[in-house]
This record gives C-alpha cells, structure tokens and sequence, in this order.
C-alpha cells in the first residue's frame, strides 16, 4: 500500500503486488471484513478507467462493498512485452484490412488470459488479507475485454461467487464459459458494432451457470446505460447481502 | 368502489366500470396524487392472478403506486361470448393437433385487443378521477397476454409513459410495437416452450422505443425469477420518481 486519499465516502489505497499495479477502495473508515469486487477493464484501458471508477465508487460507498482493480498484463502502466506489440500492430493491421475482428479480438485475450488470472487470483489472496476486506464472498465485474478475461478466471477460481459480465462475443470462450457455474448478470449491446449480436447471445447461452440474465440495451458498445451500474450494484447485494 | 380491504400496508378496493370488473391497491392510508400503474393479467387468468398480485402489492407497498388490475374481456368474472368460446375451443384443438401455436395465440389476441384498449382507457380515465391517484404519471406491466393486449394499448394511448412487457413473440404485433415509444423493459425467459426465443428477441426489437431493455433469465414460460418484480418496481420508480 503506497498512497491513500479520500472522496465522496469513498477511500482509494493504490498498491503494487510483484508487477501489478492495482487500486483498492473501500468505504471511508471501513472496519472488518465485507465483500469483495474485482473490476477487469476493457481493452487498452486501465485500472482507473472511467468505467471501472464509476462502479468502484458506487459500489463502495452504497453496497459497503470493497472493490479491486489492476492492470491487465500489458495495459496501463505495466511493461508492454515484444509478442503484445508485434500481436497489437498486427491486429490492428488486419482488422484495417477488412478482417473479422471477432477471432482477432478472442487470440488477443488468449494471449493475455494465463497471466491475467494468475495476477487475479494473487491480488484475491492479498487483499483478503487486509483487516477492513477479509474473506468476505467476492464477485467480479468485467464488459468486453474484463468479460474475455473474467471468464477463464470465473471457470477456475472457485472463490469468486458472482459475476457482471458482456460486451463480447463466445469466440474461443465456449469450454470455460461452460465451466462457469456462479450467477451471472451479462450486458449486451443491442447495436454493437464491435460484437454481432448473435454471437453476444452465444457467450450468454454458453454459461453453465444455473441463475443467468441478460440485460441488452439499445446502442453501441461503449454505450451502456447509466443505470446498468444500479442494477449491477443491487444483483451483487442481492448474492452477498 | 363496492368493497375494501388492507392488508400489509396496502388497500385493495374492488370496483366495477360498466361491464369491467376491476381491483385498485393504493398504499394504506393515501391521500393526494401518485403514479398509477396499469397490470394486465395473462391468458385464461384474471385481474387477481398471482403474478398481478405479487407485483401489484409490491408497487403499492414499496413504490407508493396506485395500482389498477382488471379482468381482460372473456376472462375472470366476464361474460365470455359466443365467439371467444369457439375460437378458444378452436384454438386448443388446433394446438393438441401440433399446430404452431405463434399464430394462434397472435390471432386471439387480435379478437381482444379493440375491446381490451376500450376498457384500459376507460379505466384510467375514471381511476384518476380518484382523490388518491390523481393525474400522476401512468406505467404499464403486462406479460405475454397481458403484452399481447398491452403493445396494442401502448401504441395509441398517449397517457402512458413507461411499460414492462414481455413473454410473447412478435406474431400480429410488429406494426402496433413499431409505434411505442416509451422506455420499455421487456422480460423475455430463455427457455420458453411456448414463445420460441427468435420471436420474442424480434418483439423486443419491433419496439419503436428509444430506450428498452431485454430481461432474459432461464427457465420457461412461468419460471420468471421474483427479483424481476424488484427490477420493475425500479424501473417504474426510475421514470416516474
């Protein structure tokens, strides 16, 4: 733990675990142990995108929630390694190309995804062992490049109990989506330009989860609703509360 | 107003408007103006179905709603006619011979619908002359019939201002769905062995609304989940707070 400031009930710890920079927040003078969300960013982004901060704070300072986030490998400020770059130039190259960015999107989060749950499952460990976390049930919420992460992390790590997945497609996801077995909230975009909406409807049926709903809205990928972060605030009450 | 009861914080009181049999809950003790929600039962059910009620007590209790639940024409307490009675029968036959059933339920719906929009308006008109439901804003709910006879209702009633639909394929309604434009939430259960899943997700999208979103969750047709009656006092509470 390296810093600490406060706002709006809300207190952010940034922390580095081994080569992963991470934010953790909780509310403002929390004590004892309480659930846990991790939040998995979308491509390029990072652990303090706008996305992921808007459902930190919320889920914070009305769920009680903690909430943790990192970068991905290869995003924000960690190392970019030759094989990301020279995959990332090429996939933009072939998608400039015409190419269906469906396969290219899924080969780039399998690239990522070992390493990705393994940065997971030791930033859990380490921030349940914090006073004011402990092991509280812990969900994880993650759209588009967090949801082609979170689903390998989700068919492995039976710690996590809940999820917020969507935003993508079932390309190269089919066995660990079926291997998913918790509550599942999946966001789909109506007119995604980025995901066919019948592939998105895949990714949803493919989930071997018992309790799953869809929630499509109408629009673009980056336009979910507002209200989207409600919802997802109170199904992680309703699992955890 | 001929009757009336409380029970867990809601007043229920039974009216009847020209041949319409109907049901007003309000929270106990109202007084002045509040939102009104309009429930429209399912097929072969009536204005006190389990489903209208569960919601009805929930909106009244918890959202503060005036809530307005009324026997659809040929069904509850109605004189069924002469007509409705041989396309029923007609109907059941054709659906033990294998019939797809799509076309069937639309065309029974159509039977009902001019009778079922007459009531609805009426109802509202003579429910907002009430003291304790006043001229506030008008929602709707209604699954698969009560969808089948809300859509039709929706697309020429001007007062109404949001609605929860759903359970219904878009057979005979893609031109009245075309002309909704209030913000809709639609429940659609994934594994509907009476609506097949293609034809609801095309209802959904025949809306003409701006803002809607697509509830799926597993199960079949009566397996709705009960956090869906949360998420719809929500939305109501979202329009109309």
């Amino acid at each position: 733990m390296t810093s600490q400031t406060s706002t709006d009930g809300v207190t952010e710890r940034s922390f580095t675990l081994g080569e992963i920079p991470g934010v953790l927040f909780t509310p403002e003078g929390a004590t004892g142990p309480r659930p846990l969300i991790l939040m998995g960013h979308g491509g390029g982004q990072h652990r303090r995108a706008p996305g992921v901060l808007a459902g930190a704070y919320r889920f914070a300072a009305e769920g009680g929630f903690a909430v943790a986030a990192i970068d991905a490998p290869n995003h924000g400020e960690r190392r970019k390694s030759e094989r990301f770059l020279r995959f990332a130039g090429d996939m933009r190259a072939r998608m400039a190309a015409g190419e269906d960015p469906a396969g290219l999107v899924g080969a780039m989060h399998d690239l990522l995804a070992e390493q990705a749950v393994a940065d997971w499952q030791a930033v859990l460990t380490a921030v349940q062992e914090l006073d004011h976390v402990g092991a509280g049930p812990v969900g994880y919420w993650g759209v588009s490049m967090g949801c082609g992460l979170g689903v390998p992390l989700l068919a492995v790590e039976p710690r996590i109990r809940a999820a917020v997945l969507g935003l993508l497609g079932v390309h190269g996801l089919a066995e660990s989506a079926a291997r998913v077995t918790v509550p599942v909230q999946f966001l789909l975009q109506w007119d995604d330009t980025r995901v066919p909406r019948d592939q998105a409807l895949a990714l949803f049926d493919a989930l071997g989860s018992a309790e799953k709903t869809l929630h499509a809205n109408l629009g673009d990928h980056g336009g979910v609703p507002e209200f989207e972060t409600d919802t997802a605030l109170r199904f992680f009450a309703r699992h955890f509360g």
